[in-house]
């Protein structure tokens, strides 16, 4: 069966194409794939996720894992964990699905909507951080159009434009941002949304980001489209009923997940990135020379 | 209820963000959305879809509807039309899907695989063609890494590199590309696949692209991903039967869908594009200042 083979097997550094027919190239040598190197990274390249710090979200067809990202939304991720232990978000439901864009969760019922008890219910907006405020970016070389520098910050995609001092996280695939109407402070995370197809980077610095899924993506990304505008469910039949939204520390341990993250910071990771931006041979005629932030793997594993 | 509200309603260019706090801007003033600028168009602004260039691919829940693009893959094109007007596809299925990446399809059984009769199997590569091929180009000015120009030809996303004289159909959500073996020449169009997720540029010029889903994208997007690496189906009944796949041409007038596509080198095109770089308030609070080729609406519409 021919299939589109992306486990790049090697690379060297950026190719010059200097012939018109890319078949005609000399071959590039093995090296190396993203994959390979993960294999051999050591255990200090990797942290496990904070329980205080991850949230499960228990479809029916399982669980969602999104782990908060405090250093750039802290009042939001505060108050997200305050709405998972007043238990706000368990009966609520997947309310909306937009293809190549976002699944969106809260409550159905528009008209007699559920109110927070201790949590907040709006906030100010945490759209961007003071640079100062992170000390973990790492950056990327690769050329940006969205943000005069963009980078890893201890697992997450940012952007950070060094004349404003402002950094913020970057709207890519699996990431969980806050809903809100058109006032800026108008969100809370009574509505919270996740990124499904390519990534709507002009939402950066315009909406509370607050986290990344790292486990369960398919849960969301399959959810049938909604026929309404924006994707919404017509028909509370096609909503995706939310059976319980936790914080991790209160689960007893043996009903946790052990999710380990990559470290961006590492040098490993570093390596990773690398193989993806100039892939080797065989497979491979043409190394991209470049790679996209969105495009950057943020490895994680399961440990068992 | 709170909504990830991006119907964007107005836009000035490029803002200059002088401040830290994105709240304490001053806000945009409104100007017309792309979704405007659309309802707006004119009937010139529009190409109907050429019936011997349009596929349709019918799976048990409807139908996708694919533009080739034979200016890009001359040959590639013109096979797969072979193919599809010598049944080779219908009783096959969608084999793979990969979270954030495609779906691909083509013969499940690997190991007495249909033949072609008078089509190809296999062709010489088609990744890149000669820019003086293309009259159709219409430039971006937003900077990319993975090509030194980008912009629209006809319809379809494209790179184009000046030095080396070639330009390329770029992988952007929704494109269909020619599964291939390890050899550039190994592939033909009996495996097909379409881009699911975040847009994996560095494929391009690695591969022949043919074209583009003009409708249907949640029949392919929300197909259960697969187990196997890469996406692949390990269990017969989690294929996606292929009912027909035919070219429109060859259908009654009376069963074609007649779709039309903006034309790309329209100014009204260049306004939508526009409104998407550059956004107005007031939900919007900062403009993004670019546009990412693969952000780049190419709006479609039914004509009943």
């Amino acid at each position: 069966m021919k299939a589109v083979k992306i486990a790049a097997h090697a690379v060297i550094t950026a190719l010059v194409v200097s012939g018109v027919q890319a078949a005609a190239l000399k071959p590039l040598p093995p090296k190396p794939s993203a994959a390979d190197i993960i294999k051999e990274s050591k255990a200090a390249d990797w942290r496990a996720l904070d329980p205080e710090n991850t949230l499960y979200m228990d479809l029916p067809a399982g669980r969602v894992v999104i782990e908060l990202a405090p250093t750039f939304a802290p009042n939001h991720a505060a108050n997200i964990k305050a709405l998972a232990r007043e238990h706000y978000f368990d009966g609520l439901a997947i309310l909306r699905s937009q293809d190549n864009f976002v699944v969106q969760w809260g409550d159905p019922d528009e008209k007699n909507p559920r109110e927070p008890k201790q949590a907040k219910k709006t906030l100010k907006g945490e759209f961007t951080v003071p640079m100062k405020s992170d000390s973990g970016f790492t950056r990327l070389k690769d050329v940006d159009g969205y943000a005069p520098q963009v980078g890893h910050s201890n697992g997450f995609p940012v952007g950070r434009d060094p004349k404003t001092g402002e950094t913020w996280l970057a709207h890519c695939y699996a990431m969980v941002g806050v809903g809100r109407d058109t006032d800026a402070d108008s969100g809370g995370g009574t509505a919270l949304y996740v990124v499904t197809g390519q990534a709507p980077r002009q939402l950066d610095r315009n909406i509370t980001v607050v986290g990344r899924v790292v486990s369960g993506m398919p849960l969301l990304s399959t959810v049938a489209r909604g026929p309404a505008p924006m994707g919404f469910f017509d028909k509370p039949e096609m909503q995706v009923p939310i059976k319980a939204f936790r914080v991790a520390a209160d689960l007893p341990e043996a009903e946790r997940n052990k999710f380990e993250v990559m470290r961006t910071e590492s040098t490993t990771y570093q390596k990773v990135v690398e193989a993806q931006r100039n892939r080797g041979g065989p497979w491979t005629k043409v190394a991209a020379g470049h790679i996209d932030l969105c495009n950057a793997p943020i490895p994680v594993r399961e440990v068992k």
